[in-house]
């Protein structure tokens, strides 16, 4: 797993103490959610120059048009009102994307939909180098989309983020726990236990999709509640108790992690080392394949 | 001497072959010229992943719409043709370069006139890094404009470009010396050695005004040529000799030194761990200025 520390720079420019806290609090939950180091390596993009060098060599097989019509850039370029001003690091962070998996060698990518036009732009930078290598030097990477959807903020606006507030930290305290489940968005429209109430874009009804190992009841609670007979303090008990039960462990072990960073750190140290690696072979086969001498 | 050969590659990337090439010709007529790497450290850019680290993230502190400004860009794409499909790499090379000042700490930097919008990019990141930093982790960089101007391609037409072919070559041999003088841009009205001839714009004379040791019988000559006295046969046989002389030795080290390339690799190498070091350093000055932690 990669901490994408220099993308984070990419709009986060004005603020790398952040970025710089992030990487840490992200390696934190990565743990504290049971992400065993042993099996899987956890490391750092900055930690990784053949990323960068990779990302310089790649801007090269793509034009500037290429990236401004790029769909989830034009997407954020418009959502953070950057305009004519966005950085220009922001405009090449999909490069630098298609770098992040080009280095690893990476063939089957987890992925969010929205993210699909990366590995599109992924796989044109993979030919558009074969082809100037007159050899595989790359092969082409697919993604691996979750069969379980993304799980929408509180409010119900859009998908969770800590920057708009609505999201629900791993480690959350049980009393932020109580609090986000009890403000979160349901039906508007469903007064009291009695009226018919919606389960589509009811935000209650998704997490219980998306978590309770009882789907069966689930259904039954939905049924129940669309015909007007179950009340909305009944779903939200069912999921703080399903989601305490869920984050308790998580947030027992984030708090023991958070005394030992030395700990945390030795193992991005550890990771980025196993990582570097990697990546230098990779761009040394992209180097010898384009037949870049090395001086290094 | 920094050979750049990443940014070569932004307009190039079609021919990474010529790439690898040139940085072993440049570096022989880095040698062949007299720059002694006892003296001087001679890198190759690709070899130092710190330069390529500071390019992306600088890329974060300026806009697309202030590359699109550049004014050496914006000549550059029109004379290439590359109108929108301007390869990412090409716009963000101003950045590249600035890297690689910043990378070496460098105040003094030996230009160029039409390089100097290169030296206001540059001091524009140090700034905004160092308000970001809040601290002078960088200092500005001075241009450094040469008192001979830029010699012209013996066509005339602008600076000289081997791909254009109006170039002479540090190797060239006796017999492309003396084709290239006779083939030299001097007055089209000047057809007889007594007709008055123009000394601006004659390639002949820019050259003798910047080689010629002996600068008052330059003043003579064009004295008389003006009125129409001399041929251009007496000036072109005076450069010829003068060309003669100046490139023999140089083309003997470098016939010597292209036996020896494994001494010129090696000496690349050797240079490029000298400058790993010292731009390593700048890269971990920036980034603990910034505040961002270091896994590598």
């Amino acid at each position: 797993m990669l901490i994408a520390d220099l993308q984070a720079m990419t709009d986060n420019a004005s603020d790398p103490a952040k970025v710089a806290r992030n990487v840490l609090e992200m390696a934190l939950d990565y743990l504290a959610v049971g992400i065993d180091p042993a099996l899987t390596t956890i490391c750092v993009q900055s930690a990784l120059p053949a990323l960068a060098e990779m990302t310089l060599l790649s801007l090269n097989y793509v034009s500037v048009a290429r990236l401004e019509r790029n769909p989830t850039v034009k997407e954020e370029i418009r959502a953070r009102g950057f305009e004519r001003d966005v950085p220009a690091g922001f405009l090449c962070y999909p490069v630098a994307q298609a770098a992040d998996i080009i280095g690893f060698a990476a063939t089957l990518v987890p992925v969010g939909a929205d993210q699909l036009p990366m590995i599109e732009q992924t796989n044109e930078l993979v030919r558009r180098i074969n082809r100037q290598a007159g050899d595989s030097v790359l092969a082409e990477a697919e993604a691996m989309l979750s069969v379980a959807p993304r799980l929408p903020g509180i409010d119900g606006q859009g998908k969770m983020s800590k920057s708009a507030g609505n999201a629900i930290a791993l480690a959350a305290t049980p009393d932020e726990i109580r609090a986000a489940v009890r403000a979160m968005f349901t039906d508007p429209g469903h007064l009291r236990a009695t009226d018919p109430g919606r389960v589509d874009g009811n935000v209650v009804f998704a997490y219980l999709d998306a978590l309770d190992p009882d789907q069966a009841e689930v259904e039954e609670l939905k049924g129940a509640y669309r015909c007007g007979g179950v009340g909305d303090a009944v779903i939200k008990r069912r999921l703080e108790d399903l989601l305490q039960a869920l984050l308790e462990p998580i947030r027992a072990r984030r708090t023991q992690l958070v005394r030992d960073r030395g700990y945390v750190v030795e193992m991005l140290r550890a990771g980025s080392g196993v990582a570097h690696a990697v990546t230098q072979q990779t761009l040394r086969r992209v180097r010898d394949g384009l037949g870049l001498t090395s001086f290094a």
